[in-house]
């Protein structure tokens, strides 16, 4: 039985993923803020004293409340540098995945498209992608793949905190609503089920077709 | 039961793509090059008189020959201009997709890093992700979905020409090894068979972490 | 003194260039749509008859009127494939470039971020784009600069046909204002002027801070 | 006289741009490291109250020693997040850009191409042109200019420290050879020089045609 550890495993799209996991008899620690907390590195070292590897990682956090650049204090770079990036950092210098297993990241759509309210997410989720596209040729050579999955607006309550008016919101996307937090766990789970592979070194925007660039 | 046109069905990753959906219980038709040979713009025409809907279409076809660009004749651009773009979009003009359905277009990882001896594939086959992405936003609205794949190699007939020494070519990629036609087929069910729908007006990169670009 | 070939070289942004190219010496010939119609092939072949060599050449030609995807036909096709695409690659593969030369492509700022108003503009320069940077390697090895410039709404009279209110439209953009065409031509002007040449294989959008994609 | 502030402005491609821009008549304040050393945000504090304003700021900086990634240290993450990250970050928040100004970013190609030797810089300098791109629109209201220069491998020495056999290396670029800094000095240059604007929000690759992305 395969083993998946889904950090922000309790809510949103972490609860989804964790749940898609366990339907298809994954073995699921659905870590809360409370198992890691990836802003404090203490937290994700404990963390790691306890988990040692896993076939399957999900790494997933929120993100920061929306800040224009002129309010963002360097106590909030610091914070969301360890939240967003250096935990991560951590976790894959430490944690053993199994061979044959899979690392799935679940960054944003402002990695490609950055937005001016979500400055210090579109920053530091760029930074790791960095990373995790570099370290998925290394994985590869253990059969590992690499996905990075970028979503755009998702059905949380995240999205509630960010849009104001989400009725209104609506309105305005390709599909005339945000995506449900099911799809990226359904699609994670047939990837894993199905047993794909070759898919890895890759981003995934998942906006409902809402991006504007062509690739 | 959800109607499928597999254009290219009969070999290669069109006929896994085909064997796939059939496993979901679609019914297929799984296109050869006898029932249209988009190269040919009366063959598409005719095969637009008989296919007139589906819930499910598959554009996909083979690519030409390697050759240098000035090796390229006249005729090369004008055949592959109607086999990789023009008859595509006829039949993007003509045919009604299904409120709900699915359109995916098996491209190749060289629009995102040409290759010099695919220059035709290249372009052709960009100029149509071109297309295809800003009709995305279109069909958004009628709750179809457009994912665009670009495979890398593929275990298929056609790498084999195009490869010389595949054991020594292998050992080049990431992963050791070429992707899977099946890998493709399954991705694509499976995305169907979960009705995900939000993933749409992306570029899916499927080439087990060998490209070298961020996103 | 250096020989420049301005294609387009009569009015809007080619006629810029034109004329900050002759303000450094260059010997230009401004190719006006009677010396050379890119849209038709015998023209093009008519033209290389004359013009054998240059030490630089500007590949660029206006675009079609703005048409949505239903409403362009078979002709259309063919005429803007010949005219943005096939007309350019028949240049490139007969007129020698004197090494140490230069090669710019105005392209458009819709290849990365496509148009649904111009979407055979957004097809095949993004095709074209391909077959340059493949050639950009090979001609490096000769010591020339390949540079792809992608203007956004530049002041020419192409855009006022495009653009219905011009002065609501300016309020939209991050500038407040469309780009000049004399930004260009000094931009390509100054490149030359300063002998730089490890600038090459490049997509350089114009935009004024217009696009949103990262890179 | 339009002043400019250039860090990393005493040696390798900052003393080629300041150069470059005292040529063109700047009053150029080229910043040495005992003048501002951005890992140290103290030193970076202390700098920004004797520099409060200026029309034109090169944000330049060295890059950290080739590391694996699993030898990365905690501290080493914390350094060049200040140095190659946050320290920008203060002084753009901090400084003012008077009307019609410039800032040009100094990043490195590895942001679009990650590089597993240069996984520090790949992340951290993806980072700031996210911040970059996001701050380009503000800035384009009040005419300023954003210009994030993303080199490849340049003449300098910090270029022979990384390369081993630069002889050898040389080869296997397109161009046969390194760029030269004294090349993004006068390309920056000439930007000024001739007033060219709306050339913001853009990622200029300056590598010899040495990236195999399209765009």
């Amino acid at each position: 039985m395969a083993k998946a550890i889904v950090l922000g495993g309790s809510r949103g799209i972490g609860k989804s993923i964790s749940e898609s996991l366990k339907s298809i008899n994954c073995q699921v620690f659905a870590a809360s803020k409370e198992d890691i907390d990836t802003s404090n590195l203490n937290s994700v070292k404990h963390f790691l004293q306890i988990h040692k590897e896993t076939d399957i990682l999900i790494l997933n956090t929120g993100g920061p409340q929306a800040k224009k650049f002129s309010e963002i204090t360097e106590d909030d770079w610091k914070k969301y540098h360890n939240q967003l990036f250096l935990g991560f950092c951590l976790i894959l210098q430490k944690i053993k995945i199994n061979d044959g297993g899979y690392i799935f990241l679940i960054s944003s759509s402002v990695i490609k498209e950055p937005n001016s309210n979500l400055i210090i997410s579109s920053a530091y989720r760029a930074a790791f992608s960095e990373v995790f596209k570099i370290l998925s040729k290394n994985y590869a050579k253990k059969n590992i793949s690499c996905i990075n999955i970028a979503p755009g607006m998702i059905n949380t309550d995240r999205t509630k905190e960010l849009v104001k008016n989400i009725d209104e919101y609506r309105k305005t996307l390709p599909m005339g609503r945000l995506g449900e937090p099911e799809e990226i766990g359904n699609f994670i789970k047939s990837i894993i089920e199905n047993k794909i592979k070759y898919l890895s070194g890759v981003t995934i925007n998942f906006d409902g077709a809402n991006s504007n660039y062509i690739f």
